[in-house]
């Protein structure tokens, strides 16, 4: 068996094949793109959602699901600097799946779609004997040649994330616990349930040329940012106290969980992680759209990824997030 | 539950969605066709392959399974007359799945791919607990208005097939029952293993603009011949003793099956079935780079489909092939 999903992307890679002129970016980024017109690439990724893996249905309302499967293709889109346009959605039931839960699925499918512009033109179906799950393949389009990649970041340039991490994690934990209703859950129980993919941010950063390269926040920061580290062949310092948790959660009734450990390790955020040049950083906004974006710290040349706490300790990560190889979390995340 | 597969695909049309001005046709034919280009529109589909659904491990080598799920959507766009270009893949594995299954599947795919200049582009991966599965995304190209849509037929245009019919559900059986190796079973089983998308034969009927509706051979004639009349609102008549079928593999040590009902029930030939108006069918040739070309009746107004045996017995038939929802057929067909 491969080791790790790296392993497993790189010998996939090794593959000898002609791809076609027309394919600018194959396997390995967030998306593939290819040349489709004079002005424009279209960029395509598929994601699966998996009953016991990356959903539970004991937890997870169907629209839920049907939210997040659609999600995880969009933030694909966003990471690349792409506009999603359509969408394939392939899904297995089971026998005992009642109606009710198909409508919810593509009700929470549908609603996303519909706020993205985005057509659901398509996919498959199947009923299995088993779990339930979905792929869902979304093309997205971008200005020829626009695209943001995981490589191009150099050292130097200032790492950046947008929104608040660590949310979506402990949303998952407290719904996991029965803990749902508590005071100040909400807000994190939302961000688990209905993800925000930040398409607009990401176009943003595509047409103004500030991002050097990116990536979507979907298996933790330790995991994607090294993920990026690795395509680039550098490192990064990375400051704790400057990563953005929303702490006051934590205070509120929500005790018990590390809110760095959550941000580093927690996954499923869906927001964008992305390099800027240094002298690019200041047009940077705060925040766009009501969404706080985040200098976190740099990119080095040396390859190891070092974590700065607020009394000057450095203690070197590595990426601790899902590796679906390594099986290093528990079904559910 | 819904009661058939048309029944969940026309409540999925019914969902109110504005799709974009791009799309050109959406949910509930072979594939989704866009606008990407003045010249150029690309036809997208997605096909599930499920072990126990699809597929069997303890019959299908690695190899094949890898092959049939990208068969799959290479069949759908060769209805539709376009040229596959792009490939996604996604591949749900378990703990216990080798390194030499998913190399071999991988292998199965590459070569098919490569065969007909597609690029394996992206994709997802997963470890799951229970049976494997695939998903595969193809993303075809066809000259701007050109695709053959299921629609389009008319009362009095002929009715024909590539190839011959009822082949693969012939080799299937005789996989399952141990005789793979039998004289004269080599064909059968290697159309049910390695089906060959008529790719060539799709574009050149796309071309010349000969075909009035086509569809893909995939759960049988009676099904698949079913469903495109119900999208012409119209019938058809068909000749038993023109159906193609491969009779001399039946008498040669393969005897107890019955040569008609596989082709009508059998599926998974990845044939195409289309239709020619009367005046155009001379230009047909009998048989295209080998594979034959055959006319098998006529589409008439009267919305049944009638089945005319050699002795001029008229039958109503309607469609027995595989349907996720009635589950007609065992687990792998």
């Amino acid at each position: 068996m491969f080791r790790s999903e790296l392993e497993f992307v790189r010998w996939l890679q090794s593959h000898p094949q002609k791809p076609g002129p027309a394919t600018r970016l194959g396997i390995g980024d967030d998306g593939a793109v290819v040349r489709v017109g004079r002005n424009r690439d279209l960029i395509l990724t598929a994601d699966l959602l998996i009953d016991g893996v990356h959903f539970l249905s004991s937890i997870h309302p169907a629209r839920s699901v049907g939210h997040r499967a659609l999600a995880r293709s969009l933030s694909d889109i966003a990471a690349m600097g792409g506009t999603p346009r359509y969408a394939l959605i392939s899904l297995a039931i089971s026998q005992s799946t009642s109606r009710k839960w198909i409508e919810d699925f593509y009700a929470g499918v549908f609603a996303l779609a519909q706020r993205f512009k985005a057509g659901v033109i398509g996919g498959d179906t199947a009923v299995v004997r088993g779990r339930l799950f979905a792929d869902v393949t979304v093309a997205g389009e971008v200005t020829a040649g626009g695209e943001i990649r995981r490589s191009g970041a150099q050292p130097g340039d200032q790492v950046l994330v947008s929104g608040q991490l660590g949310l979506s994690a402990l949303g998952l934990r407290l719904l996991r616990s029965g803990r749902s209703q508590s005071i100040g859950a909400a807000e994190a129980v939302k961000a688990h349930l209905y993800p925000e993919p930040r398409c607009a941010l990401g176009r943003y950063l595509s047409d103004r040329r500030l991002a050097t390269s990116m990536i979507d926040l979907s298996d933790g920061l330790s995991s994607d940012l090294t993920r990026l580290l690795e395509a680039n062949g550098v490192g990064a310092r990375i400051f704790a106290d400057r990563i953005p948790t929303n702490s006051q959660l934590y205070t509120k009734g929500l005790r018990g969980h590390d809110a760095l450990e959550l941000a580093l390790n927690g996954g499923e955020d869906y927001e964008l992680l992305f390099t800027v040049p240094k002298r690019l950083v200041r047009r940077l906004p705060a925040s766009f759209r009501g969404i706080p974006i985040t200098r976190i710290g740099e990119i080095r040349r040396s390859k190891s990824l070092v974590l700065i706490t607020a009394d000057g300790t450095r203690t070197e990560i590595e990426g601790r997030g899902f590796d679906h190889f390594r099986r290093r979390r528990r079904a559910g995340r």
